[in-house]
């Protein structure tokens, strides 16, 4: 079967890992990247001597891109008319102007959770939501607080059933080499409830979802806690064993060595994960509680790839590669490695 | 009448916003403070002008403190002697300690947060428990998150009835100017449930309490979410008038400003509060929301000042200056200056 | 004699503190301040009971004044119209626009180091060219790191003469409260030479001088180590007692438990300085090491702070208070309290 | 040839380092790596399916890391007694306790610089000194900063002679993932002279040396700035020569996107460099300014993977597998990639 051309616009935080898990999936193409300035990736991807073609998403920046002799294949929209999908991670609001180019192609066009929900016909998640994605042509996925928490509580849903959660949300509030955003010894506040709570009742609209977030100085994983009001009687034993099962949730404890989200960084580069990414959530299994009938627990979401894996998934939906959720998401996990590490256990 | 006689054991943190909080009261006097040695604030207090009498705690450290020219007006013991109260604020594992020479004297003692339960006859908060402090010898108070905590709880609580809280602390790793512990760029957990939980019920034991707690790279101010399933319904608006009625609970709003800790930090130093202290927790009017019929909401907890009414609060109970709750507190925060700000709302 | 009128606009971080340190002055009159919105330190200002009178200084704001019952004593034009001279410290670029306004009035102003150069005729420190201010009409301040880093140089080069430093600049990056900047686990280097060190050669042009400046992810207080190339030799020993003979530097010693610019921070907190303010730089005496004929130090520049005392120094200039630099500086050294310690030691 | 036999003790931030680094000398074989628990870096290795042989540093640890099966080839001893050369990156004073059964087994030590200077009989780095490594039994390389700035000074100094450096260290405090250290919002100044100055001038006997050290709150890459005397006039672009012709030493720009120390971990992340690691220092282009007649400038101390390469000119010289120093040093970068990114300009 003919692989599934794939391109990928906006070379960034997100950019670079799609581009890298694209590569990783035998059923799917690579065609190339799109970036509009020779940022530090683009800096980064000469240096490492073009392993992915690149295309000019700035005419007007072509000169600085010369100027340092990054080889350009050319323009985006170039790159539109050669793929079946486009994985489109660039700033917040640039997805929105370049769906029209994804249209004038009949390209399908995979937004990332920065877009406003209207830029896509579904909003998509792997394990929630996969039938809904199949075939569309504009999908946004979920951002990566919300991405990592539904894997959690969809888990939990399909196990005993979630009724409600209210989610507490401890965001990390810039990623590592971040100098345009910061903040300095100060936790932050936004107006609740969160849209993570909010854009979780779009994926799951049978949940009722609130919840508060803080921001806070740190770069490396945000933790979440949730407390999840089931419709089935469940235990501390019986919720560990459902997330245990679930591939892209890895059960740590703190007794291991597991004493927070920059533990869970460390760990990652010591694996020798490429820039120490992490595709799974973490559940601490020292967090599980019980709060009468409710369950409280807490996860790590390692912000920078997350998304990743449900990102192979849009695509697989959209392409309708495979028709099946569990078919279509195994299939993902195992050309990125997911859930090797369980067999070890 | 006499005055209270009170002495704080330990000029720390805790200890000088002890012996600040007791110059104000007009029916307590404070006879001195004793510490071990050169510290920066003994230093401070010196360059003051030595408004507090102190009294050395180690004899050993005599020649330490001589040598920077503190005048020193005897030792521990001696302070003991003379007291009615000892408010002690020492290290963790010092009050235990200290304790013998208390009872020696018949003196009662008030320890902090840090020391361990067995350390006291009654586990103490102001507003939740204030008449099992009447008489007692030995107090111990609920350390800075947990008397945060307790205010809102113990609110809601005689309101509307509280049946359940699950609770997620955003901690501050430490205070300002502490080089002896801190995080940085790293969120650690804690294992569940935190002892902010447990407290919590053995001073309200009709409330099921459970929580996970996170420590962040900040030092003013901990934000801690709760879930609260109460007795009776309740909603924003009638929660929100219960905990705008309690002295010692600030409401703000992000629009006007208060955006996290450190604009709580900003507006008690331009208040021109000493060091910056405030004695009330703030909660966000903006992060009030329903979950089914639960309530969610969050406050904040300035550490270094918020145990000091609930500590004026354990003389009123131990010496039996106040039989009522009410009349207590009331008289507490009259001498604090709590709750003028209300009169100008 | 009569006293001199002094009206600040921008009641921030600054300008909340020129206020204070006016109305200090026996020998001027604080007629009020000026700001545009009831932002946090506006509405502290209000909780305090207004004592200082409020100008405003956007008429289109006059609104959200009133929705929260600020009372208001006229517009800007009011106070200018009022006054002697106008500490300006609002946002940079703004001060250029309010000088047409003191020009009309023929009202003196005080820029501060945030404004261009070409706002005011004369670039000005207390210590290093009183004589320049005298009488000026406009003025504009040094910054914080170049106020407290010509403290230093100046005393040097009053005592032995200095004839070139080499400055880095451990910058901290954000003051408590600030949300609408910070740098979260990164240290960011800007384009040498920085601007402290060409600004240092404007006041000092007998001075060649250069440097680094770094921004780190804190709060309190700049550290900044100098290089020094003397005329005269000079040693550890002649160094210290300049600088101790100093009324705006504090010799601190490592030992004492001055570990860095947080314990100096903690330091005037415990003094009960308001806000924890501390006017003075510290000198760590625990720094200076020889570097060949050289000689190599570290001080701390508390950001907030440190410009009043120069600020006040400067409306002495301007309205000819005084002739003399050391008499015009003792005067606001007497007036804000500083060097009482020194008496201390 | 024989390869070089190779063992690594201490398997935690800088073994796991040295372990990769060994594993990729040709001319090098690595023949296990020790430690004495199942942390996070051993259960990295586990999961990683053991690429390196393992052996017990503490027997009696062995039944928990048989807990958590992981696969021991020996202990400590054993490995020691199958090697030529070990590495040791054991916490500090275990290294001198190793040395005793390195001495037993007639191994060579390599210690790092955590540990005394008297546990070597050389205090090494491969560019500056490496003649005085040949055929030593016991070598000491310099710690991380001092690794870095004597690269730099070293290469100034061949070039155009160095009689005096000055050097500010801004030094991160804390490795990602450190839970055991960490400093919060704020700065903390050692006493002068820093350890690093005196160091440089045990390895460079021939320069003045001396500096202050100050700690920031942040975990990516010391930033060091050197105010250098040299013996011949050196302009800014001639040092840039001098500096750009050095293996070991990258040029960066603010201009290209490098803002700071975490750029450049950004950077290298981006690579896909392990673990985000970067062998080379960076120095600031934008950063060389003159002062008079010397020079000042800033690096970037990647810490993490600094002394990596010089561990291996280490074995180089104590083994005698190069009797030159550039000979040496060449044959590590080769193997280490270190330069290949230099013909790409």
């Amino acid at each position: 079967m003919a692989k599934v051309k794939v391109g990928v616009a906006g070379y960034g935080v997100i950019g670079q890992r799609l581009a890298d898990g694209v590569a990783l999936q035998r059923d799917m193409e690579l065609v190339g990247v799109a970036d509009v300035a020779p940022t530090l990736s683009v800096r980064a991807l000469k240096e490492k001597g073009m392993p992915y073609a690149f295309y000019a998403a700035a005419p007007d920046k072509l000169s600085e891109l010369a100027a340092i002799h990054i080889p350009v294949s050319g323009t985006l929209e170039d790159l539109v008319g050669k793929v079946d999908v486009m994985l489109d991670a660039t700033s917040a609001g640039v997805g929105a102007k370049n769906k029209e180019l994804y249209a004038k192609h009949g390209t399908k066009g995979i937004f990332q959770g920065g877009e406003k929900n209207s830029v896509a016909d579904v909003f998509f998640h792997g394990y929630a939501n996969y039938e809904k994605g199949l075939g569309a042509q504009f999908l946004k996925l979920t951002s990566c607080n919300t991405t990592g928490l539904i894997r959690a509580v969809d888990c939990l849903d399909r196990g005993v059933g979630v009724e409600k959660v209210a989610i507490t949300i401890i965001r990390r509030v810039a990623d590592p080499g971040d100098y345009h955003r910061g903040l300095t010894n100060a936790l932050q506040i936004d107006h609740a409830p969160s849209h993570q709570a909010l854009d979780l009742m779009t994926i799951m609209p049978h949940v009722d979802a609130t919840g508060i977030l803080v921001h806070t100085p740190v770069t490396h994983g945000h933790i979440i806690t949730v407390v999840a009001s089931t419709k089935k009687a469940v235990s501390k034993e019986s919720a560990l064993e459902l997330f245990a099962a679930h591939p892209r949730i890895r059960i740590v404890r703190i007794d291991e060595g597991f004493l927070g989200n920059a533990s869970l960084f460390r760990y990652a580069r010591d694996l020798g994960n490429p820039r120490g990414d992490m595709y799974e959530i973490a559940l601490w299994e020292d967090s599980i509680v019980m709060s009468g009938k409710d369950i409280m627990f807490a996860i790590n979401v390692p912000q920078e790839a997350v998304v990743i894996p449900e990102n192979m998934d849009a695509v697989r939906a959209c392409m309708k590669m495979q028709s099946d959720r569990i078919e279509a998401t195994d299939t993902t996990n195992k050309y990125l490695g997911i859930g090797k590490w369980k067999a070890l256990e």
